[in-house]
């Protein structure tokens, strides 16, 4: 059984990484080899092209992290958690909400993300 | 293309629908044939077995309504709203939101759906 706490920090913790070979390894360990990405901005299948969206997304945003708001919530394959997006000590500039879905090794299959005002 | 808010009351007018016929006919109009539906609390798969759902959960709140709360909005083949349950001017016993994917022909192919505390 997937801990949705431990899926919404290693999916943080993805967006996190400035290392594009440490974040695709990341990808490799905890979503699966065709998994779907789409938000109002973004999409992406598979995952070396989401490792190149998250890369993209990232120098919009030099020095900035995205951080867990609130606690997860999950049931049967599905993981919902919200985020936020600020630099260091800054304001938040933008904040989300995720939907996950989670396969049947417990890797994440696909990704429908949302942004809240 | 669909529109978010039609999406939504449509979806909301199917679970106030009292009469189960009509009800039907209202997911034969909008949901797609093989429609897949989950929370935390109820899933069921396909049009007749929504029905039978939401039938369900309707008798285990006799004079509730559900309503809309705030503003769906919607990216690609998918659409997020929120929703309340209340007695007439009773108060919100009940909230969540909801995400749904729609297929080509515009119609509800998947709702995921969340409790909001």
């Amino acid at each position: 059984m997937h801990d949705p706490d431990t899926i919404a920090r290693d999916y943080l913790a993805v967006w996190n990484q400035p290392d594009a070979a440490q974040r695709l390894s990341q990808l490799s360990a905890g979503w699966s080899d065709a998994a779907q990405y789409a938000d109002p901005l973004m999409a992406a299948s598979g995952r070396g092209a989401i490792c190149d969206m998250i890369e993209q997304a990232r120098t919009q945003f030099p020095g900035h992290a995205f951080s867990l708001r609130g606690k997860p919530d999950s049931h049967r394959q599905f993981v919902r958690f919200s985020w936020d997006l600020a630099a260091d000590d800054g304001p938040r500039v933008a904040g989300g909400t995720d939907i996950v879905r989670i396969d049947d090794q417990g890797r994440i299959a696909e990704v429908v993300g949302f942004l809240d005002s």
